[in-house]
């Protein structure tokens, strides 16, 4: 009986990845990764040259796209069906031999796997092998640091109403939106509220080939994908006894 | 001339360390690290047996401990000073070569390295690898995913006045609280008004030798090393039309 070992892949440059999930990503003989049907995929595409020959790779295609979220009754039952389908598929392989599913980021961060997870616990033995998430990428290609001192951060979905973004964008120093795309107008407008939109940060690709990094004040509505993520970095929040000692 | 280069280590599992900052690791010639006066140092213990025969080390000794933060009207300019000091020699250090500075967890969320950054930046070349940061290890340790679906998480340090706290363990969905040691029992008190106490993990040495995992509920509050992690896990919010389709 194999085991199902999740590699977190990082933020997407291959030399990223750690040393434990290079490793087994190396020795894979079956491979399993999401994708949207029809494209090569992320996932796929960072680890690209280091699959041993005769590797059997499984594409496991959303029945949905991102550009279409959340707005058909149906939506969680497809979903649902989807990842019932993949574990037991996933499990019956396992019962072979070793089978590594890869994943973007870390996989305990807002990872796809988690929905084959929660369904595999108990079956088959799971290791899942952190990686950096997407977000450090990103602000490691700032060039400067998100958080210091007593700073306080807070990552928040694109897709939360206006309200709750707004509450978190004036009660934290450092921010870090993800799921972004069509949900910038919204984003832009509760940070410009909060009197933060000058100091925001848009950014694609952290870490990859076709890096792009932008002040958010300086973009299009239209022009953000879905991944890409606003940030805004913290300014060092001096500890309460430091701060008084020098007042 | 050569170059700075600040090596995120991750977590603590030498293993976790990227591809790329494990190499940097082996090849260096010239090696600093911060650490406690009298101690070998977290930073250096987990390089132990990557270092090649001949390289020059600089453990760069804090003046003063954590034991004592911020109580002493000295404290930053003590501190600064020291760092000063550091980024010179450094700076005269990389005339001659590449120098290697080892960096715990991500170097740009929260890492000692920004102090000597914000010294260097200009002065030399530097380069920045992002590593895994501590509290995915932590994360990782649990066996849980920190967040899923559209959760917020806030990242809080135990330094922040309770109110502080309160005010975000009530709002977000996903917590983890640094610098814990001796603020425990603030943060202890903090978790119960926001009704999350019971679901509070600690966790110290996430992914190290004698990694430690416990109920906050059922740890002493003097039994709390200031590394250690306080951790509340999402619950997986769904996003607001999801919610509303299946209503």
């Amino acid at each position: 009986m194999g085991r199902i070992i999740c590699a977190g892949l990082g933020p997407g440059d291959p030399d990223l990845i750690s040393i434990r999930a290079d490793r087994a990503i190396r020795q894979a003989r079956h491979l399993a990764y999401f994708r949207k049907r029809g494209r090569q995929g992320q996932a796929r595409r960072i680890v690209e040259g280091m699959i041993a020959p005769g590797t059997a790779e499984y594409p496991m295609e959303y029945p949905v796209t991102t550009e279409i979220p959340f707005d058909s009754p149906d939506y969680n039952a497809l979903l649902a069906a989807f990842y019932d389908d993949w574990a037991a598929r996933l499990a019956g392989l396992a019962a072979s031999g070793d089978v590594v599913v890869l994943c973007e980021g870390d996989p305990f961060f807002y990872g796809s796997f988690m929905h084959l997870y929660v369904r595999l616990r108990g079956l088959v033995e799971i290791e899942v092998i952190p990686g950096i998430p997407g977000m450090a990428g990103c602000w490691n290609a700032t060039g400067q640091p998100i958080t210091w001192g007593d700073d306080v951060l807070s990552v928040l979905m694109g897709t939360l109403p206006e309200a709750d973004l707004l509450r978190h964008m004036r009660g934290s120093d450092a921010l870090v939106v993800m799921k972004t795309g069509r949900n910038l107008p919204k984003i832009r407008r509760a940070l410009a509220r909060a009197g933060r939109l000058e100091a925001a940060w848009l950014i694609e690709r952290g870490t990859m080939p076709g890096q792009r990094l932008a002040r958010l004040a300086e973009v299009e509505d239209g022009d953000c994908p879905y991944f890409a993520i606003v940030m805004v970095h913290g300014q060092g929040r001096r500890p309460v006894a430091m701060r008084e000692a020098a007042e």
